[in-house]
């Protein structure tokens, strides 16, 4: 495994493997990998001949008084896992080779960005936009591999690669879950044992929601409701939202009449918590 | 010269180039071909080995009340000035290939877009930038050939083509103009003979402002009132903006220290006129 700092450095790889003919795939992360990230990578060295994982904590993704500052740097760690993993570059550029002087450039989807993490997040979904078309530009992968934990994410970045023509295949692995069902995320790290043992609550939501549409509910009231009860149960979690939607544009349903997607989010303490579950009526 | 009306034909020819090591010119354009695009042509046939011309009327890049419904179509005649100029591929796909039902990206450059014609025509700059990011990422194109006389565009392509990591080399064109100083337009084509008599005014202005400066103004505010005299002293000429601005950043210059340019827009009955002059004190 080669360790890349710098976005020239990336380029001359990429050249030299123009005329091979070679299968590229790319796992974008901010690092602090994980067991879902692991699933990524295993997933791109299947597909493909040669595997790139970036690794860049995008200042531009997150809002005022989030945690940009305290989010997790472990870049040791991260590359014995990649070397492990048996992956072919690690490119973990600088800000500043990211996000030289002068920079001005906005990408955007914004149907899919207003609700939901968009709302409660404004401005994350166009730094997500932004930097992933960057580094698909720089990577020139043929294949993208992204978690569905991040279900919104993945709708944004589906929409812009279709619409801005990139001609690389949007590949999404399931979430991995500990053993209680909460979804693998970096931010887990920051949970307090007590608060950790409160998390599961959210996937809990998702599977009451789930139970009540196989029970015959189709009203997305109902539905969400029967979420509700659950998140309100445990006197830790703080919900942001949960709702029934679309599973392409993400807008709120009424009723359920054939697939949607159960979306939630909430706090603990000071750290968010995000999770999905695809559904079929 | 092969006419290619589908992205995805465009998208089959461009990857039967790529183990040829061909270095491929796009000359993106909206048709109505002059002499300014035939230039465009054949700078980049002799810098390159193959030559996309695009055409494409943007819906995107017209706001409300503007003239897109009456913008020029003469796809035969545009077609005949490229096979005669020897390009390789005219790439002409229709709305529906490029903005298919549930696109909603939204590429921008707000920085270098809020002034001047982005002020007169709101929405002008993402349309353009949009519609450019999708052209190269089809064409892949390894230089693009803009021409000067749409100074700010260029400026926006040239910034979001850094800030995207795109790898293209932009170049510039110098503006060709009729015998009377004249930019070549498309739009030159709406002015009736008389109004047509009255389009040198803005050159003239421009060319005023210069000679102010080489005459020792450093002022903006005095080179702006030398050109705004010019334009004034024609009637048929409504003025919207002439600006003294830093050829990077096209922020208003309070003094000319070094290079600046000169950046005017009028209309001639409901045609508007946009021109430009880059000056050194």
């Amino acid at each position: 495994m080669r360790l890349i700092r710098s976005v020239s450095a990336l380029s001359a790889w990429r050249r030299r493997l123009d005329r091979e003919g070679v299968a590229l795939g790319l796992v974008p992360t901010m690092g602090a990998l994980h067991g879902g990230h692991r699933t990524l990578i295993r997933a791109a060295r299947l597909s493909c001949d040669a595997v790139v994982v970036s690794l860049f904590v995008n200042p531009r993704q997150f809002g005022p008084g989030e945690d940009l500052a305290r989010y997790p740097h472990q870049l040791r760690a991260d590359a014995s896992l990649c070397r492990a993993e048996g992956i072919d570059v690690l490119f973990a550029p600088s800000r500043e080779d990211i996000y030289p002087g002068g920079f001005g450039t906005v990408v955007a989807v914004p149907t899919l960005s207003r609700r939901w993490e968009g709302e409660c997040r404004p401005g994350h979904f166009e730094g997500v936009a932004t930097v992933i078309t960057k580094l698909m530009a720089m990577v020139r992968p043929h294949r993208v591999f992204l978690g569905q934990k991040d279900y919104q994410q993945v709708a944004v970045i589906r929409r812009l690669v279709a619409d801005l023509d990139l001609g690389i295949d949007v590949r999404v692995c399931p979430t991995v879950r500990d053993a209680d069902g909460v979804a693998l995320s970096s931010r887990n790290q920051y949970l307090t044992s007590t608060q950790r043992r409160a998390a599961p609550v959210l996937y809990a939501a998702l599977r009451a929601g789930r139970a009540a549409l196989l029970a015959g509910a189709r009203s997305a009231v109902t539905i969400r409701r029967s979420m509700q009860r659950v998140v309100s149960s445990e006197s830790r979690a703080r919900l942001e939202y949960l709702a029934v939607c679309d599973p392409e544009t993400l807008e709120p349903l009424r009723r359920v009449t054939g697939k949607a997607v159960l979306l939630g989010a909430i706090r603990i303490g000071r750290v968010r918590l995000i999770d999905n579950m695809l559904v079929t009526r």
